[in-house]
């Protein structure tokens, strides 16, 4: 007998071992792109700052009962672009700088975890807040042998079947990546059975009767990004409002669960133009859109998955530049992005022969506080005046570039100044090597407890999930 | 009869459960001064691009089953010292910059998880690279107002009654931080039952014949600190010879376990220097340390936990600087740290009248490889050039203050310009706001899988071990 209530006993313990590692039947694949860990620890000091408090405010993602880390490096390259790293989410391969969803001599298509959910029965969403054809979203749909093949990679969407897409709009909607002219991708989308949605309003009119949407800004709006959060208005379409719709959709008439990926794609857009406090509103944009999910967790805990992670680090930012005492509450000065700033300064600089350096510090006071809330020494000063010399009076050098901008000269030194003083400092304007932050909540989440590879993460979610990836 | 069976299996689960659940015997607290993700990444990389592989060759404690970040401020600063830090890991409560195991206002002294280990009838060991009364292995011991009471943070290791201790040296063994003269602490600290041995040999002569000792350098050896890694002989203590001396030590006619600190202390003295080969070195020390508790946690690997953590980053340091290309192998170029490639300068300007460029030049090729291997610029030359103009012709501004140097000039711009080819940059040379690392394997482990604060780290490990903190 007692043999008999051992079996039993371990019989029983198997059993409850397989209740507690339930499978995720609805998984939200989360991504910050370019959000290291110091662009989350920013934002955390920063949040406790504003309150004059030294200590840190968790963003929702990292009160998980899951953090870790793992690597980013490419097949090619020490330091991954979007378009490897996003694949080596998507797909759990490393492949080379450039490539979407392929092997680096872009021979074999790669198959991401959103196909292995959709082959599994479950419905598809892939979101984001830059333009639905950009190298992350695309990982999760598209095989290109470049990022760059906006249109091939629009193309993919009709292969894919997937349900549910979201993002700024479309790069090159009608041109191929030669630059020729070819059919709009928008007929193709609607003839393979997509509604097309500009806008929540639209969204909003169409979500009953349509069971596939692609969702993008409304049309006078910019379609390669949604604006900063930073610059956004009421009335502008945001990431949680994207998040929010995909669930919507993705759970109508559904009980087969579904995969989300959402992309927090402008945290490396800021970054990448060393823009602190664009970048810490970048950061909680993307966490109002973990929120959501998170929210939907609470309903659905045994069966949802939750994961955050990035694709790299953006910037090399570190915070603190050699006090011990942070300042990062300065920032909050800053009320418009570099971007901004620098439109409103090229546009000074046109509409008016003649600026006056008061002026502009006038502006800048305005829109980032220097020489008000933010004191400018005598040199940084001398630093400005002698750009504003330059580019408003002799109109040379008038614009610095980084990778998504090329923004005025003027703004991203004034910028430059108030990240120093805010105790943020930029190692560059392109990617580091760094470690990318891994967190996880719901089923299969304790699977993420140590150091691994990028690749290993959405292997370990079709493993929690009983997927083919 | 079902009922019983049941209740049975409960009880049975139960039992299983606290056997799963076994409590540490055997605790390795091992600390990396300084070092946060980045330089254990930059390690990674680095053993990786010496054999030209673009990829990660992981430490042996970024292959632990747990690893995972928490915050590092301090009660007063958004950057912590490592006073404050120490105390954090040690105590489990946050406290000033500068105040060892008491509260900010230095009126309480606070327990630590050492002497929690000790009370609860286990040996305990404090280790270190550097002296042994620096901030943080005095966190452990001491209570003090100021870190800089190495005199009286020296005497609490009377107090204390731990069984071993081990590091350089003592900074002020007679002279108390008023600078007055005071009864040397050496023969009091043989009165309290301690022997002193200085240096490996001396140390095996007397380790069968005692129970408490306290391990110094030889006596020629300079004590504020073991040489970098990068500098040492083949006779040089090192901390992996201290790790292995400590637990033979801690387990000599002893059942009842043990708590060992351990602390590769230059890692942050590198890194405030900015100098980036000479903290890879110091990191893969440090992680032969960990090898020596990895081995002891194979023996015993249901008894043992390790914790590897650090008590803040220092420098900001980032891995890559614009390209997506690494280059970190040129570091490899570096033969010395950055203090004896100074010391090697200030010889050569002592010895000589007139040195001559060329000379200078041959140092800095023969050290650090510049000029051969590491290809320099022509306006990085001017620079050089020109700061030798200065201290060797014109002797003005001759050296370049860090925390724990003072360096050449021409010593750390040469360093600075290794460290920019190689692909690494540094926001500051003080230290940053990071979240620093842990990692755990071993009884208790399971604990560390989310970002926690860093008080929470000895509160994890006491409640593991059933330790009252």
């Amino acid at each position: 007998m007692k043999k008999n209530i051992l079996i039993l006993c371990l019989l029983l313990s198997v059993v409850f071992g397989a209740f507690a590692q339930q499978k995720p039947k609805y998984v939200f694949f989360m991504i910050g792109d370019g959000m290291g860990l110091n662009q989350i620890n920013l934002t955390e000091v920063f949040l406790a700052a504003q309150e004059d408090r030294n200590t840190v405010f968790p963003l929702i993602f990292s009160t998980f009962p899951y953090a870790t880390f793992a690597t980013s490096y490419s097949l090619s390259h020490g330091v991954t672009d979007s378009a490897a790293g996003g694949t080596a989410l998507a797909v759990g391969k490393k492949t080379k700088n450039g490539v979407i969803g392929m092997d680096s001599a872009a021979t074999t298509a790669y198959k991401s975890i959103a196909y292995a959910a959709k082959e599994a029965g479950l419905k598809v969403g892939v979101t984001t807040s830059v333009s639905i054809d950009h190298a992350t979203p695309a990982s999760f749909y598209a095989n290109q042998s470049n990022r760059n093949r906006y249109y091939e990679i629009g193309q993919d969407i009709i292969k894919s079947k997937f349900d549910f897409f979201a993002g700024s709009g479309f790069l090159s909607p009608d041109k191929d990546s030669e630059k020729k002219e070819a059919p709009s991708l928008f007929p193709q989308f609607e003839k393979a059975g997509y509604t097309l949605a500009y806008g929540l309003e639209d969204y909003n009119k169409v979500k009953q009767v349509t069971e596939k949407i692609i969702l993008m800004n409304v049309k006078e709006e910019d379609p390669s990004a949604l604006k900063f959060a930073i610059d956004q208005k009421q009335d502008d379409l945001n990431l949680a409002q994207i998040t929010d719709a995909a669930i919507e959709s993705l759970t109508k008439n559904n009980n087969s669960g579904f995969f989300l990926m959402v992309e927090g794609g402008k945290i490396d857009w800021s970054s990448h133009a060393n823009d602190a406090t664009t970048t810490i509103r970048e950061v909680l944009d993307f966490n109002e859109a973990v929120k959501k999910a998170y929210a939907f967790y609470e309903k659905y805990p045994e069966e949802t998955l939750i994961i955050v992670t990035a694709d790299h680090e953006t910037g090399g930012i570190a915070v603190g530049n050699g006090s011990s005492r942070l300042n990062t509450k300065l920032l909050e000065n800053q009320r418009v992005s570099q971007g901004t700033l620098s439109q409103l300064l090229s546009a000074l600089r046109t509409a008016k022969k003649d600026v006056s350096w008061e002026e502009v510090k006038g502006i800048l006071t305005e829109n980032i506080g220097l020489f008000a809330d933010v004191a400018v020494s005598k040199e940084e000063e001398e630093t400005l005046v002698a750009i504003y010399e330059k580019s408003f009076v002799q109109h040379e050098e008038e614009t610095a570039k980084s990778l998504y901008a090329n923004d005025d000269k003027l703004a991203s030194e004034a910028i430059k100044i108030l990240n120093k003083k805010g105790s943020v400092s930029w190692a560059s304007g392109g990617h580091s090597a760094a470690y990318i932050p891994v967190f996880a909540i719901g089923a299969g989440a304790e699977r993420f407890t140590h150091k691994m590879e990028n690749t290993d993460i959405p292997k370990k979610v079709a493993e929690a999930a009983g997927w083919d990836l």
